[in-house]
């Protein structure tokens, strides 16, 4: 049995998926003993560790130039002292030319047998891979298992099914039978998708492998040849994803650099000296819009983006506020705002917030907000889980700074402390009353757990400062919360025009940050958040070329 | 009935013929009597000639704030003196945007049906449409009906297929059911396909219809409104269509500025203005590379280029060469090289080429390739029709300064003349040998009817300057003749990277300029030539955004 073969039901289910858009997964999320094994936990927390104070060595690249490392833990606040071969560009680049010129000639079936079985491997280091995860981003266990692990393959599958998809759109070959009255015009046409060649994948320090995997499959299904060039912040998650790619690669006679890791470090970064590189035909990159836009830019490059946004809240009318309340504070405090999805901007109109038991004043609100805010940071069992630790020492001074904002302070950040790891570093949100017309304080993302409530005049004006964020500055979620039909209307098209989905009257335990493979598209690419959408058709059919010869049906012998 | 149930079976046919890829055609290329009537013909010739000295008053604009037309007739190389109505740009952008917020909600079906019902309505000009492109083209009779007429209408409805395709492609909603264990999240979720505002398509002076229409009918079918902008040089063909999808427009209670023309003249163009203009979303362009790459570098904009290329002929063998000299001198004389695909550098090795007869020379081919131009330029019968007339003086220029080209002139440019028209802008090709070592004289397009003959080591040679242009200076076609298995696939496979498609052997009564709706993939999107293709799916789907909404399902009323 061929790996595609192998695979072949499950490609068929997830393309399925992706159409009908139901619910659809194929790693499951819950990391359960019954599901994944009574030692798998405690299995990759040792590997993990193993991993920790030594080289990485799981790759087959070879002939390295070097070793280096700088990732930092920000639970425990000191260095994990891993070290990753490193390597020049121009080797890099030298070694990617030559495997996509064998890559691109491996069959669309055989490349999708490869990939799908990489992401068994992917699936069997799942543990691992979230231990990385918390250590590198400062993610809780359940995210960094959840997003790193079987969201992210989820979303890998989902690049190769979309993949699969596109590369068989056309046959492969026709006669061409053309009626000319006495004759019939005969040629045999044929269709090639070609790929286009070295794709480039830059990660980012928050979501290493969930917002890499997309682009990396992506690229491999439709031929070409990947180096992934990881944040230095954040590599051994997604280093043990390539690790399992290469391997796969290996044992089936393929070259490992088919798929190259590229590691820097902070003080000498390749990125730039990669993207520019005329080899370089396709860029995928998440992180933020100075560099994401710079990127688009650079000429003769096929350019995927996910980039930073304002992200709304629209506060309309509700049937339970409280029940509202609770889930907006959970969406800031999870991850601690750090999520690219996370909502920043609350607009509450001045007359208050309609429900069937009476209007809740902006301030009544604002109460309730910050009280569910607070006990779920108090919460022993869920407060240190959700929140996680802050990635970046700069996040922790923006949400500090946060406070000296021009406006009423609803909610300080404050100390708070995680039993487990008690030299974490860890911030609690910061909540600021902010007017509707200084539009200059909340026209910005201000990355992490900072939340702004608005004082509007009318749900109108909400909506139109959520509209006009989203398409000057970019949003990649919205919540809205209406018990108005025309509002919700008037919100989902109006938003629509400004490339953003809008989660509607979300409470209970589904949240506006999260995006679901095979059914939401991440990121539309049709506001300045991002130019590409988790996983459109063009995500992957902008990654080759149709080219299609043809030749004249040669006449039959008599 | 309705107009989208009256041409619902070809639309089904149509979007069938997209995937199969087998010749399909809804309008017939023949201009016999049989097929458009007895006086379809003179019919269309006087209302052309009724329209010449006159106000163009078809279109469904009004209030113009002026009346502008510089057409000149290559053929008569006199104004046409029709004027059509100008408008400011502010006044169009202003009433293109009303009309795309009334548009984009009309229903995909009501739009498609308006869109096909607009083709029977050009179907019923298609001779006038003939004699307005030969008059400002200066293509030959049976170019101007077929290219501008059913040809264009083929493509037109190509790109109407392909929106209605993608714009269904996902549900409009489902409940997406994700079981939690004990109990299941469910969500309604709703995708629009939300179009991105104004369109501008920008015409060229060769194929005012052909290489606009998908540009228009792709923009309208996917919901933005569009702003027509002809080259001041060939706007009646266009002008024509644009009052027939007005026509329709308001018949069924639409907004005709939906689809505005926007006329401009030699002395003051309007392209840069609307192509810059912050509410212009979408510009489709044809013409020339510096233009077209500033478009392309325009911020936020989604950009359809098709430019300039550098066409190659890879000759290594050939089964008879006096076919393949017939056929190719065909292809230099047609419209007398002003077609985007014609062919301009043809390889040859110094030691010839081979066929099941010998090896026929350098210096054979060149006797039997100038012997085939001319006898096709003599043949009064065909001549005058397939060479047409010279649209830009600028060309003819441009042919007699190639005979100064530094290499053997095989065949000078030389008087030749039009019986039906005397004052014809004529001439006839220009061949030159050059050396492969001389490539900067043939690293450019050289528009017009300029073959330059070049002499190669040998057929790898010739295959590694072929690709090379198409990379560095973009290719739409490709001819290649060899019947050697080996050397086919190695041309396949080589030009594929540089995303040239290859025309291989044609003789008789097919050409490597000729590009066919429904199965070749015009321009490819993937060399310097252009970004976009006539017709892949990203033609359509980038001309409007996916946008998913989601709210959770209501508990069912106990």
């Amino acid at each position: 049995m061929t790996l595609f073969q192998k695979h072949q039901a499950t490609l068929h289910q997830a393309i399925k998926a992706l159409h009908d858009r139901t619910f659809y997964a194929a790693f499951p999320e819950n990391p359960s003993p019954a599901t994944y094994g009574e030692s798998a936990d405690a299995d990759g927390k040792a590997k993990f560790s193993a991993l920790c104070g030594n080289k990485f060595t799981d790759l087959k690249q070879a002939g390295e130039d070097g070793w280096a490392g700088q990732e930092e833990s920000p639970y425990l606040q000191e260095a994990l002292k891993i070290s990753y071969p490193t390597f020049t560009v121009s080797k890099l680049i030298d070694r990617s030319t030559a495997a996509f010129h064998s890559w691109r000639k491996v069959s669309i079936d055989e490349r999708t047998g490869i990939l799908m079985e990489s992401l068994e491997g992917m699936k069997a280091r799942f543990f691992e891979i979230a231990y990385a995860t918390m250590h590198t981003t400062g993610q809780g266990y359940m995210m960094a298992f959840q997003a790193s692990g079987p969201h992210a393959a989820d979303r890998a599958l989902e690049a190769i099914a979309a993949g699969y998809e596109e590369l068989n759109r056309y046959p492969s070959s026709v006669i061409w039978d053309k009626p000319m009255g006495k004759f019939n015009l005969q040629l045999k046409k044929e269709w090639r998708p070609v790929p286009k060649g070295i794709s480039v994948v830059i990660g980012c320090s928050t979501f290493p492998t969930w917002n890499s995997v997309t682009g990396i499959y992506g690229s491999l299904i439709t031929g070409n040849s990947v180096i992934v060039k990881p944040h230095p912040g954040a590599i051994l998650p997604i280093a043990i994803v390539v690790a399992e790619i290469q391997k796969v690669l290996v044992a089936n006679n393929q070259d490992p650099n088919t798929c190259q890791l590229a590691v820097d470090t902070f003080d000498k970064m390749i990125t730039k000296e990669l993207a520019e590189h005329p080899a370089v035909k396709l860029i995928d990159f998440t992180g933020n819009s100075m560099f994401g836009s710079y990127l688009e830019g650079i000429a003769g490059k096929t350019v995927f983006t996910e980039k930073t946004g304002v992200n709304s809240v629209i506060l309309d009318s509700a049937e339970d506020i409280d029940k509202v309340a609770a889930n907006l504070a959970f969406s800031v405090n999870l991850y601690s705002g750090q999520m690219c999805t996370a909502p920043q901007n609350f607009y509450i109109p001045q007359k208050g917030i309609q429900t069937p038991a009476g209007t809740v004043t902006f301030d009544q609100f604002a109460e309730k907000f910050v009280a569910n805010l607070n006990s779920l940071i108090d919460n022993p069992k869920a407060g240190p889980f959700v929140l996680g630790a802050i990635q970046n020492p700069k996040t922790k001074e923006r949400v500090t700074g946060a406070e000296n904002l021009p406006g009423k302070v609803w909610l300080k950040s404050r100390v708070f402390d995680n039993p487990m790891f008690k030299s974490a570093r860890l911030t609690t949100p910061v909540v600021v009353e902010v007017d509707a017309s200084k539009k200059d304080i909340f026209s910005q993302e201000l990355f992490g757990p900072i939340a702004l409530l608005i004082k509007t005049k009318d749900t109108h004006e909400s909506i139109a400062l959520a509209k006009e964020m989203a398409l000057n500055h970019g949003a990649i979620s919205c919540g809205a919360y209406t018990i108005d039909p025309a509002t919700r209307e008037k919100i989902a098209d109006e938003m629509s025009l400004a490339a953003t989905p809008v989660s509607f009257n979300l409470i209970g335990g589904i949240y506006m940050n999260q995006n679901a493979a095979f059914s939401d598209f991440h990121v539309t690419g049709g506001n300045p958040a991002g130019n590409a959408s988790f996983t459109n058709p063009e995500y992957v059919s902008k990654r080759f070329t149709w080219v299609g010869h043809r030749e004249p049906v040669a006449p039959a012998a008599k």
